[in-house]
């Protein structure tokens, strides 16, 4: 069975969410940042990066995010989670997902993990860092909802694993003092994942009410 | 005919070694950065991010690496450029690209382009980004060397899709400080590729010997 080890608030939510839209018998593993438990022995066996999440299937671990998505489309074809036939048509796919990972996901980053880039007792450096959060940050989701953002779901019509990669990447928004105003179509979109049973499940296995789901 | 827009020195060179591979009819368009030509309206047109590399194909633009090189080894089969058939495998290849991309090529360019992040006045914080980037890198390419590069090809006895991508990052890494004796499997791999008549085409090309290539 798959397993996936997570930890709340993370980009792990959205191959949590892949996972139950591909109907997926998954176990999930939670862990604890505030022990440092990424950076166990036991866990960097699993994945030596110490990031989440990992995703071990019975032929080994796989990580990163547009990796896992791809996969699980391509794993589940019958859920139709991305354009897995047409190779451009997946490549826009791919192309929206790696840049929320390479370009989105980094710029949020550099908020609290500033110390990634510079020296961690350089706190003039750090703050420096997250006062320019909120602008680049704004840049990014401005330019998804300006050229990338199809509507309904990223792609248009139809639903792929752009959808919840974006949603678990919007709900980081006003931790980042992004004005959500000036994205209305982010806005509706979250809105719309917002509203769906998988996605509800999905978090609330992560808050721990369930932390093994079938 | 797919178009490749490029700037010499930067991981555009990637995809263009694998254009190069797949056998694949392609033209290049050299972009200037000291003139901005990125930032162009005509560029802007085609990428709105302002980055390289883009390829323009019969049905639109594609931008990321990882996802043109997937694109590259879908789209042309019979190179054999990646696992394409296996999702798991294919998993694999996917992840080595995504942590070049949002990882190995991020922790470089807090050298020369830290304005990402922080204000471009604040010249302190940029020299603290600076510092860091021979360290950073370091320990990328050290997970590489000891987890990821099997050897002789990233993905052990099949050339992929990584291998051009690994090459292109780590013609960087003399640039970044890092000293490439601690990394013996990253040293021989760049001169087996260097050695590639592929290779050096592209190379070729990009210095200008050639600005269309057939």
């Amino acid at each position: 069975m798959l397993k996936l080890y997570f930890s709340p608030g993370s980009c792990a939510l959205a191959p949590h969410i892949a996972l139950i839209d591909a109907g997926a018998q998954y176990q999930t593993v939670r862990l604890d940042f505030s022990k440092q438990e990424q950076l166990s022995p036991a866990y960097l066996a699993i994945n030596p990066k110490g990031r989440v999440p990992s995703l071990v299937t019975d032929r080994g671990v796989l990580t990163e995010i547009p990796a896992l998505l791809a996969y699980i489309a391509q794993t589940f074809p019958a859920a139709k989670l991305a354009p897995i036939d047409d190779p451009f048509a997946f490549a826009r796919v791919q192309s929206f997902n790696n840049y929320l990972c390479s370009t989105v996901h980094v710029a949020h980053a550099h908020k609290q993990r500033g110390y990634r880039w510079v020296d961690a007792e350089d706190k003039t450096a750090l703050e420096a860092m997250r006062r320019k959060v909120p602008t680049t940050v704004t840049q990014c989701f401005e330019l998804i909802d300006r050229d990338m953002l199809q509507g309904p779901w990223v792609m248009g019509e139809s639903y792929t694993v752009c959808d919840p990669y974006l949603y678990t990447l919007s709900t980081w928004l006003e931790g980042d003092s992004v004005d959500l105003n000036k994205l209305p179509k982010v806005r509706d979109h979250r809105q719309r994942m917002a509203e769906r049973a998988n996605v509800k499940r999905a978090l609330a296995e992560q808050t721990g009410v369930a932390k093994t789901a079938a």
